[in-house]
């Protein structure tokens, strides 16, 4: 095989009370790339449809990916040409970069034969994020390598693991097109918070854990609750709580900002209600004036998948 | 049914990074308690065996546990005797005003032919918990009378869920027999957090949880961490950090300070591994010339237990 391609997940990160931890992969929207084995060793970005991002390797998310992939394999004859077709659009905090890391790597690793573990493949789509945030976060590159919902315990050492997936869960994301800047947002959280705030946060944690697990939709929806970082960040978004709060009366379990906005997620039993709680999305946004795109999906099992 | 007899298992609140909010039953030590009907209206204590504790009914915690039941079940003829024989010291950590509570009212409620549901019992439990220690709060009676592992997620409102229990997870407890207050202890605690522990402390909290489900040891060894509060009450407990290190290198999987000290607990996979970690904790109190208890059992899956 000389040539495959795949489509990579949108993914929600920071979901809800599991900021910085809990992450979730999508079916849509997601990137489709074509991964070539070259004759010429290293990486080279052919093209990228549907965004302006760099055909520089060095200064790609994919390219630095693919390099740092490629340095562990220790073969100095290998070489990859990536073609990337962008659905995601890139500044909407729905895992852009982490789409492209995530769909390089997977796809190089079906092409030399799967010598990579996901956890490995991680590790190396997080150098991709380095590039695009200036931290080498695994938030969204976890779903997005290994589908459904994923939690980061931990960077040192790296400790990911996958969480169970209720088989009714969906998700309806709005993406105002508005900037949000990452480092913007990370500035504005507080360095120090409530230890009773704290504690509130962590026992959200555990219940969604148990929540998921037990696909307890009432318990899913009561941990979605985020006492930390929302209550700093909303300002951030539009018309935030309003859209918080009819998107609940509507059905929806809960939600919050996703990743570091703008995009603003919730997540829903059943395709019925997502798509209701898109129209609530769409009665809230459409006097205000913003541009915004609305996606709804169910929940993406098996992240990065190969399409041909 | 006129008269039962019940064992109440002790506890342990705040395993671990789950401060406040996780606990656990044991099959040991526990509590046994004889409940019977009485003409006389009202909770008489008729006797307490093992440990000097008050035996006016409003002074004693399963006096006030059953109070509160009562005042529930709103039948002013119903009356209910109680003996208690303590095997789990006051003082201790490990939930023995919530052994007291949990047993007077999960015995109660199978005489009055089970009106009431767990959660409404762990509500008259609390009350016995807010004379122990002037907080009503649930940690050690949601696992004592569900049984396993147990999430408080939210007091207002009350929200508790049981967690799954792997199958093969012990503990072992020892108590030094020191007091130390739970007022105290819980003064010592820092009103602020760092945002960064408080990540990691939710981090591994979700990790646990997860842990549990997929019975998956290591996971559950790696997230039995807790920066926040450990650090903090580590000196109230002789040799602490000596205790833990030497337990983990006997085969613990991890452990910490027993709801606020001063027992402390370790869990390990498999009866041999706990009964190694014992004589671990034997080997490092003997010379302290501290007095001492040790304790092992498997988790406790079903809570207070009928015997008779």
């Amino acid at each position: 095989m000389d040539s495959i391609k795949v489509f990579a997940p949108g993914t929600v990160a920071n979901v809800a009370c599991g900021f910085d931890v809990v992450g979730l992969a999508m079916d849509a929207p997601g990137d489709e790339m074509i991964i070539r084995r070259s004759e010429q060793p290293g990486v080279q970005i052919k093209a990228v449809h549907g965004a302006r991002l760099s055909t520089d390797a060095a200064q790609n998310v994919a390219g630095v990916a693919l390099q740092a992939l490629l340095q562990k394999y220790d073969n100095p004859d290998v070489g990859f040409e990536v073609e990337i077709f962008k659905n995601i659009q890139p500044g909407s905090g729905i895992g852009s970069s982490a789409a492209s890391s995530a769909g390089a790597v997977v796809g190089a690793n079906h092409l030399l034969g799967q010598p990579f573990t996901p956890k490995q493949l991680v590790r190396f789509a997080m150098e991709g994020e380095r590039l695009a945030s200036g931290a080498a976060h695994a938030d969204n590159v976890a779903p997005a390598i290994m589908g459904g919902f994923t939690l980061v315990r931990s960077y040192k050492p790296l400790d990911i693991t996958s969480l169970h997936t209720p088989a009714d869960l969906w998700v309806t994301v709005i993406h105002p097109q508005i900037e949000v800047k990452t480092s913007d947002a990370r500035e504005i959280l507080k360095q120090k918070v409530l230890m009773t705030d704290a504690i509130r946060q962590w026992g959200n944690v555990g219940a969604l854990v148990a929540g998921l697990y037990q696909e307890n939709y009432g318990l899913i929806s009561r941990s979605l609750e985020d006492v930390i970082v929302e209550p700093v960040r909303a300002i951030l978004i539009p018309a935030f709580y309003e859209l918080k709060l009819k998107c609940k009366e509507t059905g929806a379990l809960g939600g919050g900002i996703s990743g570091s906005g703008p995009s603003v997620f919730m997540l829903s039993k059943g395709e019925t209600i997502a798509r209701q709680v898109a129209a609530t999305m769409d009665s809230v946004y459409a006097p205000l004036g913003v541009d915004y795109k609305v996606h709804v999906s169910p929940i993406n099992k098996e992240g990065v998948k190969v399409i041909s």
